[in-house]
Formats: structure tokens, C-alpha cells, sequence
């Protein structure tokens, strides 16, 4: 076992795009478990779009990181040692120990993992908070019907793909925008869309346009910007839109040119009477259960699939993510820890 | 009985705000029923913003009206002579007759009104669509719960004012936005509103802002505009918005300057988890029951009001209806087409 911990740290706040100098990394001793806590060794990190937001001060759903202070984020390791019943050294628990080596925990703050259901790195994808955005958001918001088309950007990610492959099980067709030809066809013949879009070609709004020959009934946001500049004329009437993320804004630093569109996108809502309704994913915590037991039942059926794009050793972390908001990933972002 | 059925017609389509030469009065031949139809003499029009939106070619949810067409409307009138069972000459009906002085109907397109329930004009106000959009929009979207503070603006108008005083009936702080000072004691000392906030003043957002202590949980929208700026930054997480109407937009030709500040919006939806969601009465037809129930029971129990701004003769319709669009009217806007 290592005597150090490492620790990548928040230097500064972007003002953009982060870059390398926005994220340090030191060495710390490895934290003691106090009473009733556990020591737990990261083996997974995962890499999340809303991680941007921490950085910055603005005011949103969740405190910024402190500059300083480790960055958060969603970790499967392994106890180490334990002061807390229940917990035993060797057991795979899912917590939210932050860009670090170590971190001590709660039993409250940890779920345990079986890795005879699914990879323990699942919990953070598929079986975890991007699985639950898209299942919650899709199925408590987007409401979507048979027949219906549903509509779903950065969607080779964690949260797009199981958008469009779970309304593929509804009877819905699956419409998904992805950057690039590679991502595309994975949207068809890896994971069952009906159609995908690239949005970087120069006729990307004439290319969904046609994609959606009947509408847009269900837009899952996540991206906002040209993307949704695109979709937006397309809604039919009542058509529903969870927004859980708008990726392309998060490095944005000043506002678009004008005009102000916002009576636009307000007589739309009127006239075509949309719902349009933010959530986070903890909104609907009380729906963890039913999560958990459809998606892993879809899992283990052959229904659902998923991707990873896995960057090697904390050091890399700060590369991973920030190419990750520039759509580079392909698949749930994970940095690997150490081996399991 | 008249022999002529006098009649006003689009005449044009505004580019902006409607002015008279839009509108033309001619006269017609008053029509005769045919089989199954009843020829009814209008006692009352409605005025209401929505017609702004049928008098241009634009998308909406209702077909525009034809240019050389007569204006739609909601009327309340007598039947003159009928070729349908159940309809007698004398009854007093609800219907869509347009700003004319008879019109012909089948019975599915009539409701039979009964004075002594109330008066008949409150079926074109409090008792009619514009009572069932404050109530449907407010209970069904706003979802206000008790100690929530609702906002409404047009607050003096049959929305505004029922959806105030129904927030009241449901325990929650009632802020009113309205034009003037008259206006604004209205609704505090005729309405039971807990604060108005005239929208004319130079420091409107700090005002509103005194208004909601802590912070705005339901906003009933029909006006958009800067009342909208000024509301927005009030919002509190999980807010519901739901958007009946946009008049202040109505007459606008184009939009205003930048910044497109559309991604403003959108953030605060996701990170304040806003619900936004468009409607038009109609969409809540089933609940017509319970809205009448509910709300002629509260007239009679004197808790709620309603007041009447009412112009004399169909000749003085179109200059009514110019003023209702710049906020001029004072209650429900009635045109008075003959004697009851």
C-alpha cells in the first residue's frame, strides 16, 4: 500500500475552456479513517460534464469546488481498512471520494458493489448517475409514447445512448446527434438508433430535419447551442424537453450575438404548448430502485450496451475531462485508478 | 328585430399594432338557420388578447382569420328563431358568434347559460375561458401549494385576477403586476392580493423584488417582455411557469437587440430545475366541470371577484380591443351589442 495520497486539486477558475493550469497535482499523506469511517483506495474516477460547473462560482444546483480543494467526482474502490460495521477491507464500494488516490468515507456516503451483477465501473455509467439522468429525465419528463420520436444530443455518451436505446424499448424512433462519422454509425449499428446526425457538417439542421420526417415529440437536452437552434423548430405540439446539461454553454463566456431570440423561444412554448423542465438526476432519488432494476435487467438481456473511454492514472485526469467537453470522449469517461 | 346583421371584418393583417384600418363594419343580410341550427342575436363580445394573434398569418395553435373573414369571438346572446331540438326562442346561450350582431349555430357549439346562476357575461369572463385558463394554468401547471408566493401580471385582467385570488384560496402569497397606481390598489384592496407592483415605475425589478421576500415559486406568464426580465431572476429552484400568453410580444415586429440571451434561460432552467410549460385552455377541457363547480361556488360564497370594462356597441369593438393590447382596460373587456 502506498503512503501517499494523490490529489489533483482545483489551481484557479477558468474563465473558458479549462486548461491544464486550471488543475494541480500534490502529494498528501493518506487519510486515517476515524470512528465509524472507512478508508477506501480509488480504482475508478469518473468523468462527468457537470464537474465544469464546480469549477466556476456561479451560482447552480451544487456549491463550487473551493480553489484548493480536491476535485469531486463519483469513485468505485476498494475499503482498505474499516472502522465502520459493515464494511470490511476488500469489499467494492461506490462513493463520491473526488480526483484522489484515498479518501475516507461514511457508510451513508457508500454503496456497495457486486461484481458478479456488472463491472464495478458500471456503477458509475450505465448503472449509475448518467444511467439514472437518462432513465429519470426520459421516462419522468420526456414521457415518451410509441410512435413518438425521441431526440437525443452527445449521444454516444452514458447518458445519450441509454436515452435512445431506452426509448427504442418504448416503441419510440431514436433520433441521436453525435460529432463525427465514427460516433454516427455507432449510434446505428452499436447501439440501435434509428438515425444519427452529425452536427459538425455544414447542412447539419437540413440533415435533422430530415431525420425527423414526423418531429421532434421529445428532446433530451443536454447540449443546448447550435444543437438546440437546430431542434427547436422541429417540436410538434405538447412535445416535452428534460434538460440535464448543456455542454456547449459550460465554457461559454460571454453571451451569443443578437438579437435576443428569448420571445422566440417563448412564443414556441406557447403556441406549441412544450414543456420545457431542468432537472438533476437526485431530483427523483426515490426512483433509484426501479432504476437499478430495469437497467440491470435490460443489461443482463442483451437490450441495452454501453461504452467506456478509459484514460490511464490520475495524471491524465485534467487531459480526459477537459477534452471531454470538447466531445472527444467516446463512451462513459473513466480514469482507471489502479487495477481491480 | 333588426334586418340587417351588422358585421366586423379583418381588413388587413397589422404589421405591429392593430389600428382601425384594419377592421371594416359593413352590413349584411341577417342569416337564417338552416335544419338543425339556431339563430342567435348577440348580447355580448368578448374581447380578449388571443384575437391579436388570429388577425396575422403566423403559426400558431388556431387557423388565422381570413382577410374580408369576421372577427372570431366568444358572444353571449338569445336565441331568435331555432330549427333545433332543445333550443327555443328567448334562451340565453354561450358561443363563438365573432364581432357581429347574429350568427348561426348547431347546439353542439352552444351552452345554455342560466341567469340566475349568474349573470350571463361572467360566462365570457370569470365563468368562461378566461376563468378556466387562470384555473386550469394555476392548479394543473402553477401547482401552488400553500406559503409559495404566485406572481401574475395583466393582474387587473380576468386571468390575472382569478388566478391571484385562487392562489389566496390556496394559502399562498398573491403578488400582482398591473399599470398604474389605480390599478394597483385594486388588487390589493378589491382582490385580497398581498402586494402589487406597478409595472410603469422606473425601479419595477427592485420593486418586484421587495414584493417576493423569498422569491417567486409559480409565475402565471401572459405578458412576456420586460415583465418576464424582470420576474426571472426571481425564481426559485422547482418554479412553475405555466404560459398562457405573451401580450405584450403581440404587436412586435421584430425582436429585441442583443445579446441572444436564450442561453440565459436555459441555464437557469437546468440549474434552478424550472418548469416551463405552454397551454391553452382548451388542452384542460375535461376539467370544465370541476372549474365551474369550484368557481361558481366561490363567487357565491363572495370569495372571489371579477370586474367588467365595458364598451358600448359593435362599432366601438376595434378601438376597445386596440386599448386591451396596450393595457388600457380594466376588468374583463365586454362589448355590449344590445340590451339584455
Amino acid at each position: 500500500m502506498p503512503h501517499t495520497n494523490r490529489q489533483i486539486l482545483l489551481a484557479g477558475r477558468p474563465d473558458g475552456a479549462p486548461t491544464a493550469a486550471h488543475f494541480s497535482l500534490v502529494e498528501a499523506a493518506v487519510p486515517q479513517p476515524g470512528p465509524g469511517q472507512v478508508l477506501v483506495r480509488h480504482l475508478w474516477l469518473s468523468l462527468d460534464p457537470y464537474m465544469r460547473g464546480r469549477m466556476s462560482a456561479a451560482r447552480s444546483y451544487a456549491k463550487p469546488v473551493e480553489i484548493g480543494g480536491v476535485m469531486v467526482g463519483g469513485t468505485v474502490g476498494r475499503v482498505e481498512s474499516s472502522n465502520a460495521e459493515g464494511f470490511a477491507p476488500g469489499d467494492l464500494v461506490l462513493g463520491y471520494g473526488g480526483w484522489q488516490d484515498y479518501s475516507v468515507a461514511r457508510p451513508a456516503e457508500l454503496r456497495r458493489l457486486d461484481p458478479s451483477v456488472a463491472p464495478p465501473a458500471t456503477a458509475l455509467g450505465i448503472l449509475g448517475m448518467p444511467g439514472m439522468t437518462a432513465y429519470t429525465g426520459l421516462l419522468e419528463i420526456g414521457k415518451p409514447k410509441a410512435g413518438e420520436t425521441v431526440v437525443v444530443a452527445a449521444a454516444t455518451g452514458p447518458v445519450g445512448s441509454l436515452v435512445g436505446q431506452i426509448a427504442k424499448l418504448k416503441g419510440c424512433r431514436a433520433v441521436g446527434i453525435a460529432g463525427g462519422a465514427d460516433k454516427c454509425r455507432a449510434l446505428v449499428d452499436e447501439f440501435g438508433f434509428d438515425a444519427a446526425v452529425d452536427h459538425r457538417a455544414d447542412d447539419f439542421p437540413a440533415r435533422l430535419t430530415a431525420a425527423c420526417p414526423n418531429g421532434i415529440d421529445v428532446y433530451f437536452e443536454n447540449v443546448g447551442g447550435r444543437v438546440w437552434d437546430a431542434v427547436a423548430p422541429l417540436f410538434n405540439d405538447f412535445a416535452r424537453i428534460p434538460v440535464c446539461g448543456l455542454v456547449s454553454l459550460y465554457n461559454a463566456t460571454t453571451l451569443p450575438e443578437g438579437p435576443d431570440r428569448t420571445p422566440q423561444l417563448m412564443r414556441a412554448v406557447l403556441t406549441r404548448r412544450l414543456t420545457i423542465r431542468g432537472f438533476i438526476v437526485w431530483d427523483f432519488a426515490a426512483l433509484e430502485s426501479d432504476f437499478l432494476r430495469d437497467v440491470a435487467g435490460w443489461m443482463r438481456d442483451g437490450a441495452v450496451h454501453y461504452r467506456e473511454d478509459i484514460a490511464e492514472g490520475l495524471e491524465n485526469a485534467p487531459d480526459r475531462f477537459i477534452g471531454m467537453l470538447e466531445g472527444r470522449n467516446f463512451g462513459k469517461a473513466l480514469v482507471r485508478m489502479a487495477p481491480e
